[in-house]
């Protein structure tokens, strides 16, 4: 192990790693949740040159996200690789895109199926970004939230698993270069954006203190206390995946950043209440941030 | 409150309960994760006869179901009536058809506005069923396990939440009646059945033991010791919803079941190798033990 950069762990080498010592390059595989076969669908020949991974919660938002990318670079329109309707995934030269669903555990069946087909096809400094839509904690709705690290619902920078019975917590790793690389890319955009923690919570309503639930067992008090104490730890959004992404990447030698933009101020309120054009421009600015600085990468 | 039957807190009403005074009859709400309005689209009165909700995971599964259960009691072929694409959303008579993606977390965000849904509608006596894919433990592939518990990966029989910093641990509810008129049914039509605990998993490699996951940082002696001792304590299947399923219907005063198909026997491998007509036969059984019962309870 070479030192540490950013906060990340370095191995020896820029391959991803697979720290799983029963899989090997004999074994044969099915990536179940994309139904592709390793050696039927000839994963190692088809996705050799992927370096960038672009994620995000919704199917719909994540093909239009690549279709707009392949024609912006003159790319022919990328069709949906997944044999499975529980992710969609598309290609488009360089760049991945793929979608994982609503939380940490639909993020991590993705992340674990992705990362063996990266190093089965043998690639090299892959980045993954996530590119999704949170709820804001002091910032204005449209502001780009670009994570600087990720607290789990016990307000630890951690990813907790339950692996036989045992807990284990992983430490969440952003890294730092490519963090001030997008907050560069937003600024000579004016894209509004803003760099700080992003709380990972494990549901939509009681989990982001929500008022507006089926449940819910606090005071409008209670509340505003939680959020104006996350405030104080320097807390800028919630979203439900990120101690997940940042953790699992980390552990497969994988640069991640997380950039979110905020429907709401959750200051303000509970609920989603924009209209349907200023949700359609908000939710591109994630996406002309991160291919603003994917395209200078690619150059 | 009455006593309990079965297991669950008896409600001494039969309507679907909302525990959160913010909410009352003349709040607005937008449920954003189906893009439905509660005015707008007249909720109370479009879902007032909904009596049953049937849940699983992929969207394609739910439409196809909620299709051929339409033609099967010759009603129309029903649309999707989720504005959004993160669930999907059938009514087809009575019955509500909804997918919840993978995971606890995003099944709680569809479970707290379809309960919302249902409570504005003023619905009464409403039954929630899970129809999902499983990993069996000690079961054959192909045997659809009614759950008698749900587990989580502590082990405990209880789902935990994050509120505000705090751990909160709401106890899981199988109702009895359900479950066993689920088991009579499958006897009825010789689907192979078996009751017993479900182990809900935050992840589909590390948290369910496989082998064969982007990590694994254990032997595979130390996996089939774990597979044992759940074997040991009455688990016969892995799924990754069930304890938040069967705790948060309870909170709202709604009975619930689940019940999946085992598509392999952990105690065999860890990859689901069957072929698609295999699959999609086995798919169907928790379907027709389901639809079954439905059919009769309609009557």
């Amino acid at each position: 192990m070479a030192p540490s950069i950013g906060n990340a762990k370095k191995f020896d080498t820029n391959d991803v790693i697979i720290s799983n010592q029963n899989i090997n390059e004999s074994s044969s595989d099915f990536l179940y949740h994309f139904g592709l076969d390793k050696k039927a669908d000839n994963i190692p020949s088809y996705f050799h040159d992927v370096k960038f991974v672009c994620c995000g919660g919704s199917s719909k938002r994540i093909g239009h996200y690549a279709k707009i990318f392949a024609k912006e670079m003159d790319y022919e329109t990328p069709t949906d690789l997944s044999k499975s309707d529980r992710y969609c995934l598309y290609k488009t030269g360089k760049v991945l895109w793929v979608n994982h669903g609503i939380g940490a555990p639909s993020l991590s069946v993705m992340l674990n199926e992705i990362i063996k087909l990266l190093h089965y096809a043998n690639c090299k400094d892959v980045y993954f970004i996530r590119l999704g839509t949170s709820g804001g904690i002091g910032v204005e709705p449209g502001t780009v939230v670009i994570s600087s690290g990720a607290m789990n619902g016990e307000l630890k920078q951690e990813f907790n698993q339950w692996i036989m019975g045992k807990k284990v917590s992983r430490p969440c790793f952003v890294d730092e270069k490519l963090r001030f690389e997008l907050i560069e890319t937003a600024n000579s955009l004016n894209i509004p954006q803003c760099s700080g923690i992003t709380l990972c919570a494990d549901d939509f309503y009681e989990g982001q203190a929500r008022l507006d639930g089926a449940f819910c067992d606090y005071t409008s008090q209670d509340k505003f206390k939680f959020l104006n104490e996350l405030v104080e730890k320097g807390v800028r959004n919630f979203e439900m995946e990120s101690t997940c992404f940042t953790a699992l990447t980390a552990r497969a030698n994988i640069k991640a950043a997380v950039c979110c933009v905020a429907l709401l101020n959750r200051l303000n309120g509970d609920q989603v209440v924009i209209d349907k054009n200023t949700y359609l421009e908000y939710e591109m600015r994630p996406f002309k941030l991160v291919t603003t600085l994917l395209k200078n990468k690619l150059k």
